[in-house]
């Protein structure tokens, strides 16, 4: 019982929901003698994945639109350099993500945080590790502009469009109730319902949450069992695994500075409230083990040692080599099916189109 | 006749077919007054893209192997820095190449040349503005290891594909005969084979050479004779209207130092013949209006210039607008049909891939 123990307290930092103790103390209280047991107590702490998008606030997806987010998506020129696109950190052949440990950008500069996956990024509460940008089209306006990634302007954005036609008339489409579509705001609203169709369903996992026993094998059940007893759960819950509160990285033990340098503050960066000081929005856990190196921070190569991380930092208890197997083994249940995407044929640049500049 | 007098100029550096001259006679001579003689014309000249992909020499081209190519095409995990791609330079979504002018690869720094695009390189004599390479397989030993672009080593790509057991299937079905598959060799292979693929048939002037007379237009057909009458066809014929001899740039009149830098000596760096300073590979010039900005320095971002230059420089003549406009309209009916392709989803790194390098 000592994940009981170690919600206590997290409890004491009022940061976990009252559902997942709720579905855990269920758990422990039966033993989870039964497949049935099990299944019933995921149900209620997680979520599968629709297999349909889902609708986004104030943003209708419309395939023009979700064409065209693509386009935009994939197109290098929108940088200052012309040479970095969304696609460069949030690659979509590697789960979303770049290599790490941080993204590298404009002028061979390294951020200080690890790329967040777009996949099924739809579903976060917010967006970036401290939660910065309320959703996918506040978020598709940030790295654009930063100074260390691709360095560009709104006005760089829109030249850039506007000197090819065939984005004009895409804009056109997506927007077909605008005079002026091409805006800064549109280019965001695009890259968002285009990022709402990179879900991933059909997880083993989601298969097991509709209903199939089978969909885990023992070693998977028995590490669910595990993520939910021992108090993973509590902040990895939801249709995410994840990417639903904000949470202190170190409720029990404060990591080491390499982990968590100590110059990124996380959410307080945000709220410049004392109490949200090294929080961070918890990882979404969809197709983690295609995502390594781990945490905000990008220094931990092996899902295997992230988790005894995890145990030993958020929730005090050192898992035996056992356990993290078990949990790793779960962890792979979350790799749900990648939409296909056919790489885009993107619109050619014209005599107006700015030139790239590789400068600081 | 002004073009006969400049291709006599070329005569005497003996670099021109003997086909492309008798072709042009035979329009000269006729004038060209009918749709028929200029089509006859052009057809001793240049050559469709077959709708079939070419075979490639010593490289029986498979579908594994294709696909196990198209996933290395894509992997920039095979970099130092693991964010350095083949597709970053030959971005297949921008006709083959980057942004340009010259490339920018490891610790952003910026190459000497322009990249030449990977789409109907199959079909070029020898790869790279220089021909160094005799063919895509060679060429692609090239840049993975160049310091200056994905500064990478065989050792770094063979231990990283072989960290990830997904591509050491790959590699036994892409090459089912051999005991130990996963080599630089085969790494290069599967590259070839997969560019192999990258071909654009169907082009209006592939129609033309066909027999369809309305696939080009009036402006177009007078920008076929002129490019052939003025003598651009010297140099820019076969089946992708260049990639096929090696000329001087600045045949008749030197270019500026801004597009024919000094230190870049071209061919002469390969063949160390006094001959070949300042030669090159006449430039393909397939879906050339995809690719600005032009000539292996990258210097002139429109296509309209690109063609004075070379009007000035190689054939020792000064296009007046509408000759330009008319070459130009030609050259846009030399934008074939880009292949599908669907964006691959690649094996996910494992504790034993190599981390990421960015340092010089």
């Amino acid at each position: 019982m000592r994940g009981i123990v170690k919600k206590s307290a997290i409890w004491e930092l009022q940061l976990v929901r009252k559902l997942c103790v709720a579905a855990v103390a269920m758990l422990a209280s039966s033993q989870a003698s039964t497949d049935d047991d099990l299944m019933r107590a995921a149900r209620q702490i997680f979520k599968p994945i629709p297999s349909i998008m889902p609708a986004v606030k104030d943003n209708p997806v419309t395939h023009e639109k979700v064409e065209l987010g693509k386009m935009l998506f994939f197109d290098p020129r929108l940088s200052a350099s012309q040479i970095i696109s969304c696609n460069s950190c949030h690659n979509l052949g590697t789960g979303g993500v770049d290599a790490g440990p941080t993204s590298v950008g404009h002028g061979w500069q390294q951020g200080p945080r690890r790329a967040p996956t777009v996949y099924n990024a739809v579903y976060n509460l917010a967006q970036f590790w401290d939660g910065r940008a309320a959703d996918l089209k506040a978020q598709a306006k940030g790295p654009v502009q930063a100074r260390i990634e691709m360095n560009a302007t709104p006005d760089h954005v829109l030249n850039t469009l506007n000197s090819m036609s065939d984005y004009v008339v895409m804009f056109k489409k997506a927007f077909p109730n605008e005079a002026s579509p091409v805006t800064f705001d549109n280019f965001a609203k695009a890259i968002e319902a285009f990022e709402a169709t990179l879900i991933t369903p059909a997880a083993p996992f989601d298969q097991y949450l509709e209903g199939d026993t089978t969909a885990l094998n023992d070693q998977q059940k028995a590490g669910l069992k595990l993520f939910m007893e021992t108090g993973c759960s509590s902040c990895h819950n939801g249709i995410n695994v994840g990417g639903q509160g904000y949470f202190p990285f170190g409720v029990i033990e404060r990591p080491g500075a390499t982990l968590l340098p100590a110059s990124d503050k996380g959410r307080y960066a945000v709220t410049e409230a004392a109490s949200d000081e090294y929080v961070f929005r918890a990882a979404p856990l969809r197709n983690v083990a295609l995502r390594a190196p781990y945490f905000h921070s990008g220094q931990v190569w092996s899902l295997k040692q992230a988790v005894g991380v995890m145990g030993e930092t958020q929730l005090g208890i050192e898992l035996s080599d056992k356990e993290k197997n078990d949990i790793v083994a779960f962890l792979n249940a979350l790799t749900g099916q990648l939409p296909k995407i056919e790489y885009p044929k993107l619109p050619t640049r014209t005599d107006a189109t700015p030139p790239p500049s590789l400068g600081r």
